[in-house]
């Protein structure tokens, strides 16, 4: 059986990785497809442009020798200054022509790049996100004081408070809502659990090393920025030699070591820091490794995902909930991948907390009762037709994805309509988000059907839940390791009469025949399939023999009639004992929120016109303080009326911050706007305050006794700020305000 | 500088570890101190009891010898039948009163190690609840299917649920209610953060391995298991013999590897399985060790606690908090100790969680704003002397004992009053929970003061909550190593004038006399303190020159007047730069879990009287679920109601679940209570229902509307169950209960 595991708990590019070294049947010649791979929302026509535009700059290089030629012609042999200069300009104005197709082709490749915005604005635009999100200690580079380690970060104080509140409503959206079984399992795992899921052989990456000073690339990154620079750079560039190396980015996660190994060699790639050779490709184990207990005999790895330790309890899960089917267990936890090095910021770490689903299921069966609740959704899902054709991700309606077949089964269509509802009501952008499903190399060879939510940053589109229907695969692989059956049972209501294959291996004529062979002869023959058996019987019947292969003899052997009796019983079934199927929603919570600080970011300029004041518009759902309280001034009388509103704001369990320092009012809601914090109450009297909101800075004046109510109202979700807007009375400052 | 950290952090007996090594003083020698190390509440009265009982054991040994001399003396010189009868009578009378003293030791030493309860039934009330936890699946040993791993433990749904509801709750009590900053910090940590906090060098325990297996045990587990094994079940023993053994149990964790060694040797201990020699005793670092990056040139760790994550933060901390103290972080997440030999069930695991508390102060200003929220709470501590002298533990005020220096300070007094709230709200019993101050030579040198909250199990007064006023160590260690100042700075609002000692080496004349030698003897004396500098002063100015001792040199060195001048100068200071103390309160979240557990469980027959049912009495806060919904009879429109019912609780967000076997309420109830859920609704009408209180089992008929909420409000903790008795009519049901 091939390792393909990690094809889809693997959201997280892991999928990338390991999966498809076995499908290289879609080897180097294959056509380009999956503009996802390379582009952000890059279509075709992007790619049929840039191609005439490659190829027009071609034939003006041409014509440019050309005419050079014909003005250093007509310069050596002395002809006349009107002639030159007539042929001159004719070569000048061929430049310009040139220069005009270059920087057509600059913005084509921009657009394909980067959907329409440039790839400098992109840049910027994450360079703002970021330093904001440094300076406000949404995150930070762990161990900072000690020069960091690459792929480590720390939530600072907002940030751990955005990740509690996407957790706890997490475990309100999914575990509660579905009453899934909830389990946690220690981070530290023995290699035999490993072994069997995989991980130990197969959850590779492929890496060189300087061969000088032995610092560690991953190769495809290398051969990954080599075309992207050359294709980006590079006007020079034929179109026939764009179209290979684009060919390579698409195919770039299908390529062996020898194969990646071969193009570094024939495009000349160096290390980048030293420009030294590079040792050929070779896979390093992603995985922290360890040693349990003392005596340093039990090897250890750190978790590469959650998933195991669901899949290790499912007897012990499947009798917790009354030996019925379906039921999801759930697992919040810490995930390790010890990256080769690290890129990409917050999105590739080497620590980051999975949240993940295995909803077990009668493979029979995957119609799901409450499908019915999400069948009306509309969003933009990109089936793998759509991909492989060249088209662009569109809108469809959840219950005919799933009716026409788009969709494998209800239950799979469930999750995405779960999955859907659970990032756009954090604050994804519906119309930056898409479900995109698994190509057929990308898909593991028992999965049903795979599709990842994508959430476009400036980074690209994202993958940040994968959803997948993964069968039988990882329950028959740990039964088979660990022989403890991992199945379930369907008791029937009265005994079915079941046709089965029954075969017979007569030990004493194989005795008699084989010897020391017979007990190989013996399990070959038991362990035949039924097509392969019942040709066998026909065969015996018409010839009296038969070659007959056995493979832990690796050769043939020949079978009589008298040594093995094949037939067909009826026998009668009371119930059926099955591997259930497995459907695994797989969440990236570190990308979902990295994400989410892009989509909610924008800056407008302050009151004065002369600065950009940054914001994150959170919704109250995940917004790290709830509100901010300010005393107007500074003042005594103001601030007991601050301590008290803050008191009853902890009474109703709403985090939320004072701000005394004497700072303009505009000041303070500006640092507030740049945490997200959604609401900010000002205290310009004793007995009533107002009440600002963020996005629109509108502002209503409500009684200090009914303030902390309002806010939880607004901030739980039971009423939005229109009811609030309708119910106290608009409030307009001269003093407040930016 | 020694190594001290732990000292608390380490509630969990990492203090055992590490500690006291320093304080050797300390010797065999000492006398008897700490019940708490040996015995549960075992008070010096029993341990007095059993002392002069084993010395009346052996009184009565030697008069059964000389007995028994005179009976065979009889005996063998023919003495007369009727003389001997009488002197065999004495004989047995003696050994009567023997067979008297022996099970009154026996009784004595059971009360000493188990607060009057014996051995056997601790056992066996703790099996029940183990095997009550382990078939509702609360935990279950991690990767079973494949053996297991040793101290590796799964929380399965209720207790995972438990876990997070505990979480929350410490979030809510701690961190918004203190509004502390939470951050989240990666588990793996590279080398250099763990050599500056010393857990490289020092985290270790003492282990012996079998000479011929390899098997390695805990040094001070076996010596430990020798002496209690001898001590409970050898009544042979000389009373002078058992305080010695007695004395090792007190010292145990003081002892240095070459004591356990001498210990081990001299007692003839071998390895417990097979009875083989053992190797001296020798470190085994308890940190789980990986490697960073692909190079294999990184060393990193699994945290071994949170707290290093916080302390290498605090300049950024500070700034976030417009850098003003005080200021407390927190952190919730997982900790790692690869344990030699775990045991011990949930209390000694290799991974588990800690939420850990850093309070930043200013060293001169510990007192507390919120200290008399907290002051009226009265509570079992056992301060430091109380244990010394050998009393038990006591109700204290917490006022009274800050304020007559029990405890050192108001902040350190706060936090303890905060974590006994937060302990009892948990449901832990207060009369079997206490706050120890360590001894003396538990205590690192540089705490000021450290106070553990232990609870009391059957395994004895467990350590759950160390709380220590860490002083500035961990800071001022982490700015070493750095390099980074992590200090705080106080601003006069006016400059204040210093006195500052200024020493200034003469730079030529110190070449002259000491050539290549010179740089260091500048160092040193730039690095005398104000005392030696000022001695030093008067010297030169009395002598004219002075021995000094250089201890980079190795060696005295002659100073003379001409080589330094040493004055004290008025300076101005602008503000005070000092490194703040640390407050920590750290907590086990497993082992307040477990305890819990002990505490809720509790027995009671069957309605039927034919056997015991169990039950946990959970607070609703704590409940893995908060009700149960039952259908009277399997019926559709029971069941329809049901339904119903679940989803508004879902909407409420209470988690529930819904029982619609068919089998007898009361076998549902009691499945119910054993998980521990507070209220059950039976749906036997579909316009109200009757709600059922777990412990008292009275049961209220609410209508089907209002039910969510006023399950909600009782759960939440907004109202109490005796609130809903006053509201509901009281309903007495014949066709339900037990």
């Amino acid at each position: 059986m091939r390792f393909v595991r990690a094809l889809n708990t693997c959201a997280f590019s892991l999928c990338r990785r390991v999966i498809s070294k076995h499908f290289l049947h879609c080897s180097l010649l294959k056509p380009y497809i999956g503009a996802h791979q390379f582009s952000v929302s890059g279509t075709m026509a992007a790619v049929a442009d840039e191609d005439s535009l490659r190829r027009a700059l071609a034939q003006k290089q041409s014509s440019i020798d050309v005419q050079g030629g014909t003005v250093r012609q007509l310069k050596s042999s002395g002809a006349a200054k009107l002639d030159i200069e007539a042929a001159v300009q004719a070569l000048n104005a061929l430049k310009l022509e040139k220069a005009s197709i270059e920087s057509q082709l600059q913005v084509a490749l921009a657009g394909a790049a980067g959907g329409g915005s440039s790839s400098a604005s992109r840049d910027a635009f994450r360079q703002a996100v970021v330093n904001t999100l440094e300076r406000r200690l949404f995150y930070i580079p762990s161990f900072k004081i000690y020069r960091g380690v690459a792929g480590l970060y720390d939530y600072g104080p907002p940030g751990c408070s955005v990740k509690s509140n996407v957790l706890s409503f997490w475990r309100q959206h999914f575990v509660l809502e579905e009453n899934m079984l909830e389990v946690d399992c220690p981070c530290v795992t023995p290699e035999v659990v490993l072994k069997a899921s995989g991980h130990v052989e197969k959850f590779t990456d492929l890496m060189v090393k300087d061969e000088k000073t032995g610092t560690c690339y991953r190769a495809d990154h290398l051969l990954k920025d080599f075309c992207k620079e050359k294709l980006e750079k590079d006007f020079s560039l034929s179109a026939e030699k764009a179209a290979e190396l684009k060919h390579i980015l698409a195919v770039l996660d299908d390529l062996s070591a020898e194969q990646l190994g071969a193009k570094i060699k024939e495009y000349g790639i160096t290390a980048p820091d030293t420009k030294n050779p590079l040792s050929d490709p070779y896979p390093f184990n992603l995985m922290f490794q360890t040693s349990i207990g003392p005596s340093g005999v039990s090897p250890g790895y750190m978790r590469p995902e959650t998933a195991q330790g669901i899949f290790v309890n499912f007897r012990d899960l499947y009798y917790y909930n009354g030996n019925k089917l379906p039921f999801a267990a759930a697992q919040i936890g810490q995930a390790f991948r010890n990256e080769i090095s690290p890129r990409q910021g917050l999105l590739r770490v080497r620590e980051f907390t999975l949240a993940e689903i295995e909803h077990f299921v009668d493979p029979q069966d995957k119609s799901h009762p409450k499908f019915s609740d999400v069948a009306k959704l509309e969003f933009l899902m990109f089936p793998r037709d759509d991909q492989v054709s060249g088209q662009c991700a569109k809108k469809l309606q959840l219950g005919e994805a799933v009716s026409r077949g788009t969709v494998n089964n209800e239950t799979l269509g469930y999750f995405i309509g779960r999955v859907y509802l659970f990032l756009t009501r954090l604050g994804i952008d519906k119309d930056r988000m898409r479900f995109r499903q698994h190509l057929a190399n990308e898909m593991a060879h028992y999965a049903a059907d795979c599709w990842d939510a994508e959430i476009e940053s400036s980074y690209g589109w994202i993958e940040c839940v994968g959803i997948a229907d993964r069968s039988a695969y990882d329950l028959r692989a740990h039964s088979e390791k660990s022989s403890v059956a991992l199945v379930a049972q369907e008791k029937f209501s009265e005994p079915r009469e079941v046709e089965k294959l029954v075969i017979t291996p007569i030990k004493k004529e194989l005795g008699l025949a084989f010897k020391g062979n017979q007990k190989m002869v013996t399990e070959a023959l038991e362990a035949m399939e039924e097509k392969v058996a019942m040709e066998m019987k026909a065969d015996l019947e018409s010839k009296g023999e038969v070659e007959f292969h056995v493979c832990t003899l690796g050769k043939n052997v020949s079978i009589k009639k008298n040594m093995v009796s094949i037939s067909k019983e009826i026998k009668k079934e009371h119930q059926r004992v099955f591997t259930p199927s497995v459907i695994e929603p797989s969440f990236g919570i570190g990308r979902i929120i990295y994400c989410l600080y892009e989509h909610s970011f924008y800056t407008r300029p302050s009151k004065a016109g002369d600065e950009q004041l940054n914001v994150f518009s959170f919704p109250p759902l995940v917004a790290p303080i709830k509100c901010t309280v300010f005393p107007l001034v500074q003042n005594q009388k103001y601030e007991e009326v601050a301590k008290l509103l803050s008191k009853s704001l902890t009474a109703a369990g709403i985090s939320h911050k004072i701000d005394i320092t004497g700072t303009s009012i505009g000041k303070r809601y500006a640092r507030t706007d740049e945490l997200g914090v959604p609401f900010a109450i000002t205290v310009d009297s004793t007995s009533s305050v107002t009440v600002r909101e963020r996005d629109s800075k509108d502002q209503v004046r409500v009684d200090v006794e009914k303030v902390a109510s309002v806010v939880r109202e607004v901030t739980d979700g039971l009423s939005s700020w229109a009811d609030v807007l309708k119910m106290y009375p608009l409030h307009s400052s001269e003093t407040a305000e930016e």
